[in-house]
């Protein structure tokens, strides 16, 4: 009945102790991480929207990332998914697949950060568990609500609707590549810029708030053009290339020739959402976009005919009012 | 938007149309896979108990081990916890880590015993993702339901309580330590249904049935006294070893000191489940048990010192009727 003294090795009961316990908020269903399992509590007819998505060492970061920025990671790329149904989090189970490497330090800024942004966003931590492994591997499984009870689909079928882009797009593109050495930017400060684009995404924080006025929504973890293509199975899209949102310093560097635009437009985990509307709803969802501070652009409509043009000639009827809101 | 020809390549979107599509029993929370995300409709006040565990090559099992030994495990180890929990399944997600040595073969076996199990105990895929790794890991959450919305915890005080344990114990750690080559079994089919015992594990299928009449529970996924000992914060227990179920195939080892007894109470993934439950309650435990065709053995009792007895001369009052039934 005594308890084993293990000073030196970190053990699934020490990080429970010293890193996991804090991020339960003292849920009641949590148990403090004491059972093996926990359970929510539900309201009559509610839908509960969930996502499961995963990040491993070498495929969706680096080896020795800075674990804040995992933490960054493994969140955005879920509360991306849920935004994307038009749903927002209330609590996530964690499965940590721990190489040697990982030590104290390590998971205290990783669960600092988690901590930060369960307290930005409103979640608890439900339950998970922790595996050794020779690679570190993190998945998540999130639980979200919606405010309508309306679960929005990632794909819907009709023309003449209006493709909406949030926020910027390629910069996190650009930051891994600036990694990888394959894009040299001497300013450093520009690419600093690009750099925590990649290492800090954040998802678009509108998918909750519109879901009356859209037909589908996707967020971008593919690239523009291949995550637009996933939400088209019927029909196509007309873009007007020239409204494709882009930072000012990603402007620069294409102007710069340093990068080629499509390349842009096919890759990248910028995390922002792609919205089919109906027209009707235009004024409705540049009007929530503003009161959530939220940048979004109109980039162009669907079309009759399953194939993608671009057509920077054609201003796709954009009255200048529904010109992009920054 | 033509589709890319990947015919060599095995792709997530292969991967969901080949396998995991048939797994969402065209649920209609699951959109098929279509979309990142899925939801549950909800009944009220419901608890809806949640589970999340993993399984890693080298750590959980071989590398190269049968993909339906894989898959039975991950299913069980996560099924067993909703047992303890007094919950049964009802969906789940799922997280592949796939190193490039899965095939179509692998993914084929895998899915196949998943499909099995879903069917056996009548839940269905509510979605997941696939990311690429350097090893092979997966993992699951669950979610249940309980017959009578009571959720029962894995530790409980007070004592004069009864504690039980269904089913054998340790033949799957004997099975384990014949693959590591520590156990060394002369007989070809007694070795076989040891190393059978330790890739197919099965959970207790009598955890849902018995919530009204139990304090606590949990699996046994660490050996029976360990286990045990996590159950009891604040008393001990005085345990009959000779009482301790076990299978006639060890009984046989045990009798040519193959092995040492007290190696089977410490160690072994026997996912059986230890139950501590009022006295009043015996008669009702017995009978569900028998009614479920599960075995269940009365092994001791709690006691108030926080402490673990072992007395093979004390019967623990227990009354021949109420002797393991098989």
């Amino acid at each position: 009945m005594k308890k084993k003294i293990e000073n030196n090795i970190i053990t699934e009961k020490k990080i429970i102790h010293n890193y996991l316990n804090k991020l339960n908020f003292n849920k009641i269903g949590t148990f403090n991480f004491k059972n093996d399992a926990a359970y929510i509590k539900t309201l009559k007819n509610k839908k509960i929207v969930i996502t499961s998505d995963s990040i491993s060492e070498k495929i969706d970061f680096f080896k020795f990332d800075n674990p804040k920025s995992i933490a960054n990671k493994i969140i955005t790329i879920n509360l991306s998914d849920l935004s994307a149904m038009g749903a927002y989090p209330f609590t996530y189970s964690l499965n940590l697949f721990l190489p040697n490497y990982i030590d104290n330090k390590w998971l205290r800024i990783f669960t600092n950060e988690l901590y930060k942004l369960q307290k930005k966003y409103n979640f608890y931590l439900l339950g998970g568990d922790i595996s050794k492994s020779n690679e570190l591997s993190i998945s998540a499984t999130f639980f979200g609500n919606t405010k309508t009870n309306k679960v929005i689909k990632n794909n819907s079928s009709g023309f003449n609707k209006d493709i909406w882009v949030t926020g910027n797009i390629g910069d996190s593109y650009i930051g891994l590549n600036i990694l990888k050495k394959k894009i040299n930017i001497n300013d450093k400060k520009i690419e600093n810029y690009f750099i925590n684009k990649y290492y800090f995404p954040k998802h678009s924080l509108i998918g909750s708030k519109i879901t009356r006025f859209v037909d589908s929504m996707k967020d971008i973890s593919d690239g523009l053009i291949g995550d637009l293509q996933k939400m088209l199975i019927k029909n196509g899209a007309s873009l007007n290339m020239s409204k494709i949102p882009i930072s000012k310093n990603l402007k620069k560097i294409i102007k710069n020739k340093k990068i080629n635009f499509s390349n842009i437009l096919n890759g990248g985990d910028d995390y922002e959402l792609i919205i089919i509307s109906k027209r009707e709803f235009r004024k409705k969802i540049i009007s929530i976009a503003k009161s959530n501070k939220v940048k979004i652009t109109l980039i162009g409509k669907t079309i009759k005919k399953n194939d993608l043009f671009f057509d920077s000639n054609n201003d796709l009827n954009i009255p200048r009012e529904f010109d992009h809101f920054s």
